[in-house]
């Protein structure tokens, strides 16, 4: 589980790379063969549905890594 | 990522404005056609469920946001 | 945004009237036509599953505001 | 709003029963007319997905009202 | 309701266990003829959507429930 | 429930490893038969809808696990 050696994160931007990151790497936990995958992709990034759907899970891992990160409040 | 500098938003409004920026730039991250993007738009935007679950999309956002400017408590 | 000048409420009354407000106004900003929206309206508010996705929104954001007024305590 | 008065409850059954309360409540606000929910009530009963999707939003509810009182601690 | 006397619980088990029971007596709160909730359920487990949807439910009171309890950090 | 004897994990890492197995268990909790269990899993791992929703609920036992684990700040 190379992509989550830690939370902490420089910036937002990079918390929500992270994010991102995390929300893929679930769906491969489950989904594990890439062919699969890469079909599966192809269809729900043409629902609407689904994609509001991703855009949550990646809405709530970022939560998690704002908190993690103080929200960067120090940065400023 | 250019929308993302910081969490720090100098009114609630502002914030709103970062929560509503983030949920359309995670959609423009997974479909990343334009056109496609405009396309789907059209339609979601006359189909409740997805104006609702968008919605939700933005109120979790949005509470992030909102931890990480102290709910505006000090504008007060 | 003259609905969010802040998260500061003076009852938890007034904080769940604010969370309808935000929940309506998302769905505002993603169909912008007042027309369609009316139409709208008229439908899902005798589907059940979406009444209820509806709420679900109401209640994030209410948690949201609950937060920022630390839950109204000192009211007591 | 005679229902919220306040977010302050006695126990955690008392917390659960304010939950449920703002969760029905938020499903009239959105659907006035009484008999019309009285008709989607005998319906969504027996749909398990909308009965499962209730029982999140209570959830949401409780977690906000369990927070506000301090997770009962001080009562033990 | 006995089943909610306290969110006080001695492990993460015994708070895993409430959250279950939590999620479930909202299904019971909503559809009270325990006959009908039997032959939904025989339904809904073999429904993959629908045990998603539950087990969320359930993380979300998992959530509040491990609040509550300081994430049982003391017992370490 | 051996799984649950603590929240408290070494890495970030670890802590997913568990979030995942929390989301699993839950599904195991209510279909307790473990061949209806791998046939579900054999469609819903093609059907992205269910992917996505199964991702949410990791992403929420995840953020628990976090929480109490104070983020692994400690860490660095």
């Amino acid at each position: 589980m190379d992509y989550l050696q830690s939370l902490q994160c420089k910036t937002p931007a990079e918390g929500r790379q992270l994010a991102f990151t995390l929300a893929r790497k679930s769906i491969a936990a489950i989904q594990t063969d890439p062919e699969v995958r890469n079909n599966l992709r192809l269809e729900y990034a043409k629902d609407t549905a689904q994609l509001i759907a991703s855009s949550q899970v990646v809405a709530i891992e970022f939560q998690t890594i704002a908190m993690a990160n103080n929200y960067w409040r120090d940065e400023e």
